[in-house]
């Protein structure tokens, strides 16, 4: 199976995003990928005031695009994420759209990103968006799969949650910064795929110096053995991973971590 | 505070190894060690056949031995993990001693380690062992800790257990081998502190050539941030490593990760 993964740079003009995602999705459908995945906020600027300012509901110019893309190049689309109204509510959410366009998941961001490291990083999500509360499978053609939104990946519950519930990849839209980018990105990904004997996938835009968060990039692709199969610098790309959902059984019956789980003896919370 | 991690090698004699052990506290704690940590199966190979031959009930030869050198030598000894007898079943247990020579903390094994990787490591510790079936948790002067051995590791649950119910650190025997351990060893360690924003270590034998199972050493000290602290080879050596359990909650207010938890969400078994 081909994934096709887009490190796309994002600009504060939504047309022009949307212009070149869709050219990316076609460029990779052309290489063979089935499925494509965008990055979070693809749309707009990693920032509180565009959040508001760009949010959209669902039927609106963003997913109406993204239905398109997906329908044009017959591929799966993991919309990355954009700012979602509903009911007078924001989310951070991703939309999932099948060959044919059709909308197959919506996954509204659960754990919001509140984070003040000294002399670091300072983000507060909850100052805008609501927080999902939802856990997100999706079933295709081409297998099950889970799809999370960057600081949700942060939790070994929700990845751990996906895969009891069948997901054989988890797809996560994400963006993290320069401070948590190169402490935790790659070893938490590797940690998510070895705990849960899975295929993840996470991609990101790529750094905008002139932006106000700076995107760490990084897209990556982590083999259920915990192997890095591909990673992206912090610079705008796009490129395929051919990956193989037979490992996880092969990986699960050499070494039964999901089978040698013992529910009853964690009561944890 | 400072730790002591003895990365002994093993042998087939039981009072050799005892020997070694307490000349290693003795040496840590003249260095000024105050907790000093042994590693799995200390005092007998790795081996099913072993574990059998070896077994003995609390107040044997071993526990004796661990006992008088905690006393002896005025630390905290997180005893490594011996085969332990107890009404006709054995335990892979870990037994930990107070400055005064009193017995604080046992842990028996949770996660037998079955494993069979073709063309890699075959072993099956169920083939002897009973798993036990208890979190251990123990409060001494110095702070509240943790205490899991090696294959119980792998399992994120039982850490998020141990962080919740108040653990400043993770203290594991453990034995990876030379499969696992290149594979996994390090990426696992760094993401159970990451998560749970507490210190992990972890004290495995050195590797011995003539053994039948060839155990990784790398044992290990990773900050609450996922650093690595300290990182032994495969050979025999003991160290110091200092720590600050202030960092943890340093760590937890700049992001947070505990109290992000969403646990109506995930309703996973």
């Amino acid at each position: 199976m081909k994934l096709g993964l887009i490190q796309m740079n994002v600009c504060e003009n939504k047309t022009k995003n949307l212009k070149t995602a869709a050219e990316s999705v076609k460029n990779l459908a052309k290489q063979g990928a089935e499925i494509v995945i965008l990055p979070e906020m693809f749309c707009c600027p990693y920032e509180n005031s565009a959040f508001v300012r760009e949010a959209e509901a669902e039927g609106g110019t963003v997913t109406t695009a993204l239905s398109q893309m997906a329908r044009e190049n017959r591929v799966i689309l993991i919309g990355g994420s954009m700012p979602e109204e509903d009911h007078g509510k924001l989310y951070n959410t991703s939309f999932v759209y099948n060959v044919d366009g059709t909308r197959i998941a919506r996954h509204r961001k659960a754990h919001l990103f509140d984070i003040n490291v000294p002399n670091g990083q300072v983000f507060y999500e909850s100052d805008t968006f609501t927080a999902g509360d939802e856990i997100t499978i999706f079933k295709t053609n081409l297998g099950t799969f889970g799809l999370c939104i960057c600081f949700d990946m942060r939790f070994p519950e929700l990845a751990r949650a996906m895969a009891l519930r069948g997901a054989q990849v988890i797809f996560c839209p994400a963006a993290f910064n320069n401070t948590t980018g190169p402490a935790h990105w790659e070893v938490m990904h590797r940690a998510r795929a070895i705990d849960n004997q899975l295929y993840v996938v996470s991609v990101a835009p790529a750094a905008n110096p002139s932006a106000s968060y700076h995107s760490y990039g990084h897209s990556i692709v982590v083999s259920p053995w915990g192997e890095v199969l591909a990673q992206a610098e912090r610079e705008e790309c796009s490129f395929c991973v051919e990956i193989d959902l037979a490992k996880n059984d092969e990986i699960r019956k050499s070494l039964p971590l999901l089978s040698g789980l013992k529910p009853n003896l964690y009561g944890i919370y």
